[in-house]
């Protein structure tokens, strides 16, 4: 008989669901060292956190956060609720011994996401930030390709992540659905919310970035509050795009906007190297373009790769070749290699620590945006 | 509290893991009027049963299908057998009260499908064969968009099923793996297996088939056996090309072979309407593409539909724009529809009387092929 | 000195254009040995026909056809009028000694370009039947790639060719502009416009097809002269699918048509080997896919080459890799292979010989669609 | 009879082929007010010269630029030499009343620039600087579709222009082939060469740009000289991106280089309005991309338009409609405006002062990537 892990979700919004699911499928799929329990799920409203243990399956919920914490049942606490809370709860949860999964972007700056690096360290508690991007198996599958060498010597790392959700003035800010629009809610805008994912990626596929210099810009400068419904004005960036030197000498190119007519969700990146490059796209998330210069001259061209063989990064996990998977698989992909790890006493990538260095990188880009300067990061 | 309804999967293959899935995932995302409860499972081999009982969360296992039948506590059978064992499980779970969801193709033949049809007709119960390509959200917008007079009249259909795995003669037949290059198990190759869901959808979006003239080839002539060793005569078609005629006056191309090098299952079709035309294909199946000569003649051309809003069909139900669902996700959709449909006593497409007329035309194509001749096809 | 070379254009619409096009721009681009003189171009009506000399840079103009072939200063004798008259003109240049360039199809029927072949081969004249698609660098380079046996045993070949201008009933028959929907000028519709194009390439690609099924639809059964205004029923087919048999055991599906919906001018094809893939499109005809199962699986994906590069074919006398070519440069291709084959004394295929044998396919399509039958091909 | 209009050509390099195409090509096709005569070539090496001229059907050549300024019979004087020589040639040109068309970009420097533009002006000759992608006609509709305010507000603007065929250490710089790696030709390199056309194609759609932060890399320190075989440090940016501002309150985000492995020539940009976006790419110059929020929201997406209507810009002249015209096009296209524009007297764009305000943004990028700074764009 497997070992159960007991789950304390606090957050039952749209990544609470994605996590829900993830530990709900994990057994199903994955030969997996512990078997998730949903055991409790926590929320500001009564009804909602109700209804949502009821539709996931989860044993209790409660309004409290304190009290999952204070739960000796509990294993894991797996944090989803807006950034502005994250350092709190992820703090009395290491000191309360839990392993932690918690959302991303870690914390609202610098100096609260050290503050819980040193709280999980000193805990000794498992602790993972869900970037979950990583773990499309096209992404995992770039990953592999980089460290085979195949690229050789990198040029350049390009990523955007353009959506166009925002761009009617008439979207509110702050409240349950668009929190994300509340600077006090989420520390910033596109940069933590879309070019956090950008950056935790492209610094594990292509090591640290060590300067940038960054443009960001607000179009729509008031929007209604939802809960108060005055009009207040727009503390976040509706756009930023940043430069950036890694430190293997590498150039990049970043951009985010939720002004891009035409695109949902289009988290794009491309890597030129100097034998081969490498492509992707989130609205496709299951094929990975890659040219190899190596091909013959007259038969050379950007390979378009289903990544649905059960030879790549998880997928002989699910069906069979040619049947993709999607989105909500990431998460399931993020929690087998969580369980994994801790049985092992292994951490899972990213941690606290590598999500620092990605917050290091966005408070950068944001005060580089502010002051029209080159920013230099030091990662210690 | 919501009504249980306890399933009993007959077989514990690919299919059997596509149903399991379905079945524990439906509930946390659409609010169906059962809760679907893994109660057994059956197949051949017991340690095999058990270990997948245990994968999948089923509260018990056996080895004989009859017992499944037998047993008063279940509601649905969920038939994922192969092809041959389809009519005398069906026809005794309809005989027993049980509601059926019963794997395609129906039957090995059309007298196997109509005592299958005559049978679950007699006895009133619930039926649904597993068509599940019609649930993927782009092709259910597909036959919104038809039924919406969207496309006028319609000139062409043209459908294609491709894959490469059986290209090298060493690929055996027979057995748990390979089954379906049996003739004996599968009734036949590419049609029963991969036509059948091309047929069934063109006849969903397009009408009836009427006539049909088809080609066959077996390009393997002989393959192990996977039990016994022994080389055998390969006795289904590897491919299968056919041109027919629709009802409504339109023209229709299918294609299936398992010899496309560099196709693993792209199943596509496309409707050429006088107004619209609308294009498919497995390999991307979270998109539509879509012509509409009303546009602006300077900024006319094919849509790239990423079907992931909320307002499409089923979508409204798992993320957010831009997110998208894979394969399995049909699955989920047509239990979903299911339950609703047996909790409102109404039928849910495809039937088996609708699967019949399914079976017809891939008899007339077998027989068309056969005789190098035109087939007509009499849907009664 | 180059050796001038005189052409004598009988027709001077669209082909007219494409053709004088190539004669005058080859010498700039390609090494050839001729150097062809504009001389005179022939048509019906006058001042049309001296308008086109003058756009054109012709040396002179005339109405009557057989004044071409009495001028003793012509040397290549250019037929670009309708397919009724290929017949008559083109036996009388071959009895004068003229080199011939025939526009596609050959002629109306088979029994018309028997006698065709019969006095190109008498008189020995230079002979070629523009089937023009054959030069598009993409498509050369396929038959490169299969002539190098990257494809290994091929087991399908796909071509369709889709357009959308006669949808409407408006569109009238008959006349200068819409002769190709008069059956009397015409010969056939798709058939011998479209799906000969599709064949030529097929059997040049694959060799010989041995039997076909077909069938056609004439969508829009009558249609208004464009000269007398009547209305009056239509001969053509607007649509025409086959399925067919190659010599080497491989398996053919054609199909063409006038009323698929949003494809100006998509001619497809896709061939399918043990070991490799190709497909083309001459929407982008610039490219071609190529599937090669050699690749190491995990960046195994179809190869989007980009055929600009000088080491393709045709390509090295062009710009420089990255910038397309487009349509009219196959014309100019075919001149270039004309002239020098001319100068070495050999013949430029496709020759009157293989025009006729890609005749006698169309031929038997339209019988088989007659008479809903398998038909069977004898190339002598 | 049209009137004539003689040219002199100076540079018979890449560039002196793609204009003399146009030339000799453009009355074919269009109803010029002038008909260009080929009068005389002019460059370096005699043998080579006096071949080009052959090729191409110039009456004559020459060595010294000076004798095709000095030749009363010259109309149009065309500079197709490196671009430390615009400036000479075009103010000596522009003083013997020369009207000029010369390549991109227009000067070094903005220095050199001005002193150009005061040439033309006061000599009130007609001068036109060759960014001919302007005029291909998917590029051209993306303008009329913005004038047309299809777009509404414009939030963003994207281009990229990446190439690979520098990544080979072996490479050299400098002399006829690769004289645009040597700075004291080519004055940059990625700048000047590649962003200039994006710059001008880009304030050409959405107005000027007024401040800019760049990065620039010169991944290959040191290459051999193409004439002296000496290994000399390399002076040239090989890499240049950088972010911007247009007056408009856009953002822009620019990158170049010749290290992005598997790109060609891949010129691509992308427009992102509050009601529509565009976007382009290079390699399928003949389509355009379009996305139209006031789509139903079920069937909206991307439009990928195939330009080759005869209502698209430049297409009524070309071919018919699915049939493709490539990257030469772009140059006719541009002498037939020239012409044009020189009967009616009109200035034809971009004009030498619209190139001196792409010059400015070239320098001030150049500067930016120096000095780590934003630089503020003025133009007077």
């Amino acid at each position: 008989m497997k070992k159960t892990l007991n789950i304390g979700l606090i957050g039952y919004g749209f990544m609470g669901r994605t996590h829900s699911n993830a530990y709900r499928k994990v057994s199903n799929f994955f030969d997996v060292p512990y078997k998730p329990v949903l055991k409790t799920v926590c929320g500001l409203d009564e009804a909602q956190a109700r209804a949502f243990a009821d539709q996931w399956g989860y044993e209790s919920y409660c309004t409290d956060w304190r009290q999952v914490i204070a739960d000796d049942t509990i294993d894991v606490v797996d944090i989803c609720v807006p950034n502005n809370m994250h350092a709190e709860i992820a703090i009395a949860a290491a000191q309360a011994g839990k392993a932690i999964c918690c959302e991303k972007p870690l914390a609202l700056n610098v100096a609260e996401a050290e503050r819980m690096v040193a709280a999980v360290e000193k805990a000794g508690v498992a602790n993972l930030v869900s970037f979950n991007y990583r773990r499309v198996p096209a992404v995992t599958l770039a990953k592999q390709l980089i460290d085979e060498g195949r690229l050789g010597r990198i040029f350049h790392y390009r990523a955007n992540f353009l959506q166009d959700w925002t761009i009617s003035k008439d979207v509110p800010q702050g409240g349950m659905a668009t929190w994300r629009l509340d600077a006090k809610a989420a520390g910033s805008g596109v940069t933590g919310d879309l070019l956090a994912h950008c950056i935790d990626t492209a610094m594990w596929h292509n090591g640290a970035i060590t300067s940038v210099s960054a443009m960001t810009e607000t179009f729509i400068k008031e929007r209604k509050n939802a809960e108060t419904g005055k009009v207040e004005p727009v503390g976040i960036d509706d756009a930023c795009t940043f430069m950036c030197r890694f430190d293997n000498g590498s150039l990049g190119n970043f951009e985010s906007t939720r002004y891009a007519r035409g695109h949902k969700a289009l988290y794009t990146f491309e890597i030129n190297g100097e034998n081969a490059s490498i492509a992707w796209d989130l609205h496709d998330l299951h094929r990975l373009s890659y040219f190899d210069h190596a091909d013959d001259s007259i038969v050379r061209g950007w390979r378009n790769v289903h990544v649905t063989d059960g030879d790549m990064p998880y997928m002989g996990k699910w069906w069979v070749p040619g049947l993709q998977i999607g989105y909500e698989h990431s998460f399931v992909h993020q929690v087998a290699d969580f369980l994994e790890d801790m049985a092992q006493g292994k951490p899972t990538s990213p941690t606290f620590r590598e999500a620092l260095a990605t917050q290091r990188v966005c408070e950068a880009v944001l005060t580089s945006a502010k002051s029209k300067s080159w920013q230099t990061i030091k990662q210690p």
